[in-house]
């Protein structure tokens, strides 16, 4: 099992990731068979490829992302965050809350992000 | 599934029985097959009677509860929270991150608290 401070650094590296990376860059946090869920309720998307594909969309837009609160718990962690995407004109701000596994290597195993329609604010 | 105003509701009902309720009170709000991990990565407790044992170390506490941010998504929700317990002359103050999913009647069926020693103060 990964240790704490080895899962909060992996939380840190996502957040950067989608900040400031490609999909390929972000997908690379995860391992190769982990599954993404989100928002919680949808499909899941299964593998590294359908992972990187997934966040494919973000790659055209200037990204931010903040930190707000992070628990760690056996080889799991909580977090809420904010993220702001701009894309032309629009300004969208989401602040969900995302649960991920990791393995021994603080690589991510699975992903699933809470959050829904009342959760997104436009700017 | 649950509306998403139900499961609020629900979320708001579990923290008020969580600072004023006995633990039968908190463990009704659970389905009477319900699974509890708190902290995430510890054994489970399964049923309504285990889950009411759980919660019966609250009893002798004062206690207060705020929620500090919620998120639904499907049949489930993430929430901080801050729960304040005073066993005599100590005050002990923990912000875990709650995942609970809800059935039709948005009781609860399964709940699971992310938190380790790092996110407990002690006053």
């Amino acid at each position: 099992m990964p240790e704490p401070e080895q899962i909060r650094a992996a939380v840190h590296r996502y957040l950067d990731a989608v900040a400031t990376g490609t999909a390929a860059d972000i997908a690379a946090l995860y391992d190769e068979n982990a599954t993404l869920e989100d928002p919680v309720g949808s499909p899941s998307h299964t593998g590294r490829a359908a992972i990187e594909k997934f966040y494919g969309s973000l790659e055209s837009a200037r990204r931010s992302t903040e930190l707000l609160s992070l628990r760690v718990s056996g080889d799991s962690a909580a977090f809420g965050f904010r993220v702001v995407t701009e894309t032309g004109d629009q300004t969208i701000t989401v602040e969900p809350i995302d649960v991920m596994t990791f393995d021994e290597n603080a690589r991510i195993t699975s992903m699933r992000a809470f959050w829904s329609a009342q959760d997104i604010s436009f700017g």
